[in-house]
């Protein structure tokens, strides 16, 4: 079945709200085995949601609408499908009671366009609205199906999860479920890995391997349809398998968590906890880790050092290690390790990591933007440093730098 | 001229990732005065891209894509446009040349696929990125005006800003030119704002008046259509007027500068610098402000304390002040008021601001999620401390925590 989504609303046309409730139903139809080859936005403009129509009818046989189901006149989407497909409108009668009822016990005066959310278009199936009072639709004419839900998330999801999937359920009959694991990387960017991968990519068919780039990371989607969920599973860890052989080392999660989680719950594991110390970052890496709930427990402080009097006075730097002739400077590997203890030292941490660095736009000690020392140092011992050199904006230097530090991290946890 | 927002990505029908761009398009050319009538979302499959085109072609005059001009096998838009226009792709060597400078610099070998992100379609406009590698185009044929941007929103929104402004503003102005300017606000919701100029906002049509929000913060775009340029001004200057009459308080800069950037001017112009002591922020706020090239002048350095023990160690408040019976805790306004002047003293700064309070998704001693207390303190003074209660996510919070630090210290650097 080739499923297309509509949200009907201008609200989501003027950029007031964004459209969640695609991305919601995308991946609940995914769930179901349903396509979803298109997602369309259109306003409340009764030729507009016509013209959507037709489209989507001529390359989807499931149309999902969302929005347009309330009392104001602005919602249409009934009343224009009920038009498209020579329908009339009726009363859903155990809507109706559950309204006035609900005026009744509010001690309110009920409006007469409060009914209108009780219309059901004349032949179709009502879908219960177990959080508000409008009531949805599903409906099949002439092949081709089409659901009605209400705007507001909790309501459409709540619909969606109730009453829509029993009925697609029951249209699909034996449908085939698709079944899904996400692959998680770090430290390699979206074109090494495709790279890696290519031949694999290339001639798989089932699971499907689909890259994608998250916000500095890459991630892998393998999914399978079938009636037989073992044996879905099984192709899909057998795929997974060749993967782990070639870019194994990259492969923080298999789940969709950020890098971040990934080192706090190794850190949670271990008892152990980070502290960091930046320059060029400036932050990020502090905020990307209490960005994860509940790292506090984790995560212990961090420092931001942004001169060169800061890096002596709060991470106790010597002045000579950084300025002067002959000093390695502010950005050397030298100083990306001491940075690194002196952060573990000072706040009682298992583990400090440091980033120094040229995020641009201009050079800094002579050394080129997008030069990178970070450093991962366990209390009381030496410090790694690693080095990146890398191009891009300011914004993406420093993604880049903040996401290699936690790479960097979560190797050294997996390996104690 | 009406618009169409389309979408190319698989990720993005799977539910994988939410449609922001499309969101933050519709509100770019509302500003620009450009109406948007359909948003559409498209996979990375060449037959239904170009059904997309064809569809978007019968209804609107100007098609916006995003996503699709990466490196990768699954980025088509470029080709399959180029194909449907009947045109060839040309190089575009500055950007190859980019690509390869940044191959060089990093050391690293340069993938074939790379050299596709300086593919330009034969006679389009390059749209240069300022962010990542892939060069974006813009062209005019047989009526349709065609943008194509990058999918990852960073770089998508700079390029928009920028590059695609200056194309659609030149498209637009044949005959009439957009004259336009950006108000931006701080310390006001979007929802407060728009209702104190709601009279003005329905009224006016000349300029047009389009509040749209920014990441954590408001702005609104004045826009008057006419080839009498100082005539356009002036009814532009007189509704800022009216505006600045209602809400003039927290209106920061009247061009499109952050917050961040507009505190740093003025910290320039006093020969003052800044640090920063942080709780549930976690860093967010030292990172703002060093998001902007060239912070380093007057951003000194911050302490990121997520803990008790930490806020003793680094800042050195007592722990009487934070623990215990009778404590005020780490969530409270003395809390607040020391952290800023302890940050103020150690770095030597001549203001210091401090953020401390609940970020959620739990409650902290006893208090409530989103209760936020924010300091700011001169050197040698006392701490001013504002508080803040504000519900949303855990980032709703945390951003709007560090936007009103910024706002308040912006606000007393404007009194000094």
């Amino acid at each position: 079945m080739k499923a297309e989504i509509i949200a009907v609303g201008t609200e989501l046309l003027l950029g007031q709200i964004v459209n969640t409730n695609a991305r919601y139903l995308s991946q609940g139809l995914a769930a179901l085995g349903i396509d979803v080859f298109f997602q369309t936005v259109v306003g409340d403009n009764t030729a507009r949601i016509r013209q959507s129509i037709d489209t989507a009818r001529s390359r989807a046989d499931l149309l999902l609408f969302t929005g347009g189901l309330g009392p104001t006149m602005d919602d249409l989407t009934k009343d224009v499908l009920a038009d498209y497909l020579g329908r009339g409108m009726v009363v859903h009668e155990p809507t109706l009671r559950t309204i006035e009822e609900m005026h009744l016990s509010r001690g309110s005066a009920m409006v007469e366009s409060n009914r209108r959310m009780a219309n059901l278009i004349e032949g179709s199936a009502p879908l219960e609205n177990t959080v508000g009072s409008a009531v949805g639709c599903a409906i099949l004419q002439d092949g081709t199906r089409y659901v009605l839900l209400p705007g507001p998330p909790m309501e459409m999801t709540a619909m969606f999860e109730g009453a829509a999937t029993r009925w697609l359920m029951a249209e699909l009959g034996e449908g085939e479920p698709l079944h899904s694991r996400i692959l998680r990387f770090a430290g390699i960017g979206e074109s090494r890995l495709e790279k890696e991968l290519m031949d694999l990519i290339e001639s798989q068919s089932d699971p499907t391997i689909a890259p994608y780039a998250k916000e500095g990371e890459v991630a892998i989607r393998l999914s399978s349809k079938s009636a037989d969920e073992a044996a879905a599973l099984e192709r899909i860890e057998n795929t997974a398998e060749l993967i782990r052989a070639r870019v194994g080392a990259h492969l923080y999660a298999e789940e969709d968590i950020s890098l971040e989680e990934a080192v706090l719950r190794q850190l949670r594991v271990r008892r152990m906890r980070v502290s960091v110390a930046e320059s060029c970052t400036g932050g990020l890496l502090a905020e990307l880790i209490t960005g994860v709930p509940g790292s506090s427990g984790e995560f212990l402080g961090g420092i931001v050092t942004y001169t060169n009097t800061m890096k002596n006075k709060l991470l106790g730097i010597p002045m000579e290690q950084l300025e002067g002739a002959g000093a390695p400077g502010a950005v050397s590997e030298s100083t990306a390790a001491l940075m690194a203890r002196r952060i573990a030292e000072t706040t009682g941490s298992d583990w400090g990591v440091s980033i120094t660095g040229v995020a641009g736009p201009g050079t800094s000690e002579g050394k080129p933007v997008g030069l990178v020392h970070i450093g991962v140092a366990r209390k009381g011992g030496e410090a790694d440093v690693f080095t990146l050199n890398t191009g891009g904006s300011r914004d993406m230097i420093r993604i880049r730098a903040a996401k290699l530090a936690l790479y960097r991290l979560w190797l050294k946890l997996a390996d104690c």
